[in-house]
């Protein structure tokens, strides 16, 4: 494998692709060019994809192109795409992994069928349950990486385990100078309170907390979440998915309510004159295509994926998090604390 | 029982107790003092409410107190609050609906022995396997209905059902003029998607949808709730606390973050004299007082159990929450609703 850090992009998937894909990854280059260790395997129809590079002046020796002659469709169901996608940007993507021709997968497209495709081509690591999803959540000290967002709607308590180490992992591999806390997330932080499930994973992360890898902060409820005092926050695919969408939702009903009290009157709409660069941080801080890109851990490599709807600037900060990834070496990472729950026998 | 809207205060519940409890009883008085159809039967220390009471001027045919010699410390759990609790402000003013006195009550103070002790004096309607809290929402379009916030972690499809039909009773007694819509909290929008459980309490719903009681909409995701399109939102408690919570904790986390944009320079500090009225009406719009207040559904009696650590404004509004639903006529839509389920034989 090239020494250089290689990122498979689906140029395919996701709203306006093949547009927002080559433009997020010349953003990239033009951020990153001085680094030079950086190398992008393109899959798509050749034609398009070379159509937009065309926009851009990315050297050649940064990316190769290689040609799929069909794309993953939105309504496809994992059931079918299983059958139907071999010839895809997408699950050649994936594939370019095993051939270890790329480190990482990137794809805007099909949720589920990326999940099922990849598990299936890049198989779960030894000793790993159930793959999950983590994504990027921002909080008052910075961000947290919560797992799992919806790849598993029902866990056990090793599921929740196995998260814990995953999540502290990634956290390590993106952010290795500040040390991991890791919280399950609960309806209250007593002992008592909570599910059978919880109340198990609770006693045995306690046994293994302190160790090199995190250390275990407890229950944490909802609304501590934005805290920052716990940055791994680990819970079942249902209830995370929940929270997340909970989040944006209520994220969206506060800055429009917001958007439409500065805009209902002439002073008010005057104000914005003299807001307008603290309200434009306001904003920036929390644009969501920063925190865009979910990671699917537990399988032999990591795929990355991005919002659909998204558009260059969110691929941009996908691809950025592909790159850190692979940079913090997420995979030994992760085997490294895997070897530790098999060496206290959990 | 006299045929004015009674309802049974614990004086003695919550942070600053009397004195928000009796503050928000002349709140509503002042409010409400032309429609003369409401009582307060006051439990507490009878010393420490006459001296709230003597800084205003409700007349004396709109209450009666009634000593109570203990207080529920909210360090108390349910399991010994059973037993000690007998002579406290909270159990008392929850029996006062057994002896008929009151038609609803209200308190401030520790949730879990709330639950607990109600169940306990009042007793679940029959057929209800499992009582539920639910809690007000806003949207963009006035006001959602979500529960369970919290009294049962582990839910099955017939408590869902249950918990719709209690849901949509609550919402026709508050709001008799909007059309009841029922939602379940899912991770998608597709039937195939979500536990056992939902999916079972999905088709179940579906065959009893578009009756007297309520539409059903099917699922919600959680970005969808602020919408309004659905305006009860079923869920299992687990979930439905880690929602809620998530979403006090993002609209804290954001509004906490514009504050200390608009503060952080002199020109936005200036801007907040123009957008001063623009500012304080979007505060207004989503104060969380205006929320306070959640339903304890199931038991032969509504109990409203208020936050803690509110001021006398958000127990104003849940007193005002009490005397809607006692004025909406609450107890006897859920039985109505209820006996649909059984002639449905579900």
């Amino acid at each position: 494998m090239n020494k250089k850090i290689c990122i498979a992009i689906d140029a395919m998937g996701g709203e306006n692709a093949p547009y927002k894909n080559i433009k997020g990854i010349d953003l990239f280059y033009k951020k990153h060019k001085s680094n030079k260790d950086f190398f992008f395997n393109i899959f798509g129809n050749e034609e398009k994809v070379n159509l937009e590079l065309k926009n851009y002046s990315i050297p050649s020796e940064y990316y190769k192109i290689y040609h799929t002659s069909s794309v993953v469709s939105d309504n496809e169901t994992p059931l079918t795409a299983v059958k139907t996608s071999k010839n895809s940007s997408m699950w050649n993507s994936v594939y370019s992994q095993v051939k270890s021709e790329s480190d990482i997968s990137l794809s805007a497209g099909n949720t589920g069928v990326l999940l099922v495709i990849s598990r299936m081509i890049l198989k779960t690591i030894n000793g790993v349950s159930k793959p999950a999803l983590a994504g990027l959540w921002p909080n008052f000290k910075g961000m947290n990486i919560v797992l799992d967002l919806g790849a598993n709607i029902e866990c056990d308590e090793k599921n929740l385990i196995e998260f814990s180490e995953m999540g502290a992992a990634l956290h390590k591999s993106l952010f290795p100078k500040i040390k991991t806390k890791v919280s399950l997330l609960n309806v209250g932080s007593e002992e008592i309170k909570g599910t059978e499930t919880i109340k198990k994973a609770f006693i045995k992360l306690k046994e293994i907390s302190n160790n090199e890898d995190f250390e275990f902060n407890g229950y944490i409820e909802g609304n501590k979440i934005p805290d920052g005092d716990s940055n791994v926050i680990v819970t079942d695919g249902f209830t995370g998915n929940i929270a997340l969408k909970t989040a944006e939702g209520t994220a969206k009903f506060i800055t429009d309510n917001l958007k439409l009290s500065l805009k209902e009157n002439f002073l008010s709409k005057f104000s914005i004159i003299f807001s307008y660069f603290s309200l434009k941080k306001f904003k920036e801080k929390l644009d969501p295509r920063k925190f865009n890109g979910a990671i699917f851990l537990g399988l032999n490599g990591p795929v990355v994926k991005s919002h659909g709807s998204t558009d260059s600037i969110g691929f941009y900060h996908s691809i950025n998090l592909c790159y850190k990834i692979v940079k913090g070496n997420l995979m030994s990472q992760i085997k490294d604390n895997l070897s530790h729950l098999n060496d206290n026998k959990i």
